[in-house]
């Protein structure tokens, strides 16, 4: 990457698969990869603190263009001395362009080759995105790392409409960097194609010659089988320079992680550990617990006898009273736990790949998984 | 006190009032005073982990009686090691009896000298609680303190009816001393009265004829106005022995507690601090500062410059941003705000009374209060 402060080091290659240990390197620090971002969607990872967060060995996080140009604004955001500040975070950031939210959120969304016009999910005020208006939204955000607008569409699809789509991504992509002023942040490229393996080759052949320093595999975990995710995975990766940080958005489960680590995949974000914690879902190497079951009531074991995090020095049983009594610590807790989780799993990822054991890892880890905690 | 690991020491009386600075020392450590308690209804503070509670300057918690009878069951919580260790929470933990909520919270409530019957708040079925069993609970949840139960009546009332009440309070405390059996806890009597100043005498006399180690001023705080409040301070606290703790039970705003640590009393808790956090109301030293309100919008001032609490990282108009998109951080740093607020006025309260200068402290205060900030 050439911007200022930034790098990605390939460290290591796994003998047995693709997965990949490396460093990105940002104006606010480095983060070993593969790196997971957990997601602070409005400038808060819901009911979390940032000194929870470190704790929790989150390195990077993720902030949504989309959401924080509606409430409270990116001017507001900027004058509140950009996101790290207004957060009091000051590891590496990355922001979405908000092209999934005006795909996945935002009412009567029209597309056209300038942008997306749209209604706000908010108050059905009328909103213009274009890929110019996203990276100045994500300059006055100061995030790390922006990405381009690109144009999702839903799935299943017209083949002609999806191509379409990915043909606009590409322009909006050279269109973005164009825009693009601010010496202290990067851009990534995000690849489209849906399903279709033609159109994602064609997108990345694409995306590649414009030299961008990242690239993303968008258009996912969107209600697809993990079986269709892994096959795009299994074109698009190969296809993208190996001296770039890949990314792939919005997944996953723990297994959906791994599954992308052995084909090439370096950085995840998702909301899954925060929501599924809210709704007192926790991830355990025996397989997601539901603490509200009965099977926990009075039960003085803790969900993991060897995790560090806060949730883990209580019981299973005051877990669930919490959560049964409908107070606001048990969701906290869960949070707290399912990033510890996710966290944990990275660096054993990053520690078996430098290993040249990541499947031996990885099998392990999904026999512990389909045993099923309850 | 007589019972293994307590005791209460008066170390300085103020020169200019009857403000008392003391040590009460428990099984679980030792608690500097006057103290304030943060409100543990169900077994955890509201959204506050025990880590953070410790940062805030908490010494010591209140816990519930009649909320952790309903959920999870005092024996759960016996179950589950006790409150201290099913919070994870080493400190002092003071339970209440269970009295207030009777009368407060309860539907269809009938007292008989036996004890009270009423239908749970949570699902209407019928409990009986008396002062052997609200001890039993209190011993199986295994706090340091624990309250006789009281009988509590609301006002208005007719003499009377405060008076029975008040005598029925008495015996209850004579049995509830009866019933107790743990070594490890004590048990405090409460003086009940209404506002009528010759039954808080009377009260005040016959409870101390039973010499409780600690007495604390109850039925109050209840919908009386400060003054009214005070007044029965000025007749109760005189009335107590100098050598045991005193307990203004469910006050208040700081400037309560202020008047009240100024006529003698050592100890308080109320919800107030994190009830009105979540409620984006924070205390200031230039009284209460509603964060809705749009003033703050974009605002980069901290609510107090001088605070270490962890709301006081951000800037007002971050605050403001968690309330007006609903993020559950908001509702945490607040209530974090106001908890550090309410530890450091009682330690800045104690260290007024140890250099005999209180009044001056308290006019201080009041003079910051009645600027009001917004």
């Amino acid at each position: 990457m050439n911007a200022r402060g930034f790098g990605f080091q390939l460290e290591h290659l796994d003998a047995g698969s693709a997965a990949r240990l490396g460093k990105l390197s940002t104006p606010h620090g480095t983060v070993s990869l593969p790196a997971f971002m957990p997601v602070a969607t409005l400038g808060s990872v819901r009911g979390i603190s940032v000194d929870q967060l470190r704790e929790s060995g989150t390195q990077m996080l993720l902030g949504n263009a989309y959401h924080l140009a509606l409430r409270p604004g990116s001017d507001v955001v900027r004058q509140l001395g950009g996101l790290h500040q207004m957060m009091g975070w000051q590891g590496p950031i990355l922001t979405d362009s908000g092209g999934f939210q005006i795909f996945s959120l935002a009412r009567l969304t029209r597309v056209e080759e300038e942008g997306a016009t749209f209604q706000s999910h908010i108050d059905g005020s009328t909103m213009v995105m274009t890929p110019e208006k996203s990276v100045q939204v994500q300059e006055e955000l100061g995030s790390d790392i922006a990405m381009v607008l690109d144009h999702v569409v839903g799935l299943p699809a017209e083949k002609t409409v999806i191509q379409e789509a990915c043909q606009r991504t590409v322009r909006w992509a050279e269109r973005s960097r164009q825009a693009s002023r601010r010496a202290d942040q990067v851009l990534f490229a995000i690849v489209q194609g849906g399903l279709d393996a033609d159109l994602r080759r064609e997108c990345s052949e694409q995306l590649v010659k414009l030299d961008f320093p990242g690239y993303a595999i968008g258009g996912l975990s969107v209600g697809e089988t993990p079986q269709q995710m892994l096959q795009m995975l299994d074109v698009t990766c190969p296809l993208l320079p190996a001296d770039k940080p890949r990314y792939l958005m919005g997944v996953g489960r723990p297994q959906d992680l791994l599954e992308a680590i052995r084909r090439g995949v370096d950085m995840f974000d998702c909301v899954m550990p925060t929501r599924n914690g809210r709704n007192a879902m926790a991830f355990t190497d025996q397989g997601p617990m539901k603490l509200r079951n009965r099977v926990h009531h009075g039960q003085t074991r803790p969900l993991e006898a060897d995790c560090p995090c806060p949730a883990c020095r209580h019981s299973r049983g005051y877990l669930r009273h919490l959560f049964m009594a409908g107070e606001m610590l048990g969701p906290i807790l869960l949070s707290l736990h399912n990033l510890t989780y996710y966290q944990r799993l990275m660096a054993a990822a990053r520690e078996a790949i430098a290993g040249d054991r990541f499947l031996d890892f990885m099998a392990r880890k999904e026999a512990g998984w389909a045993s099923t905690a309850d």
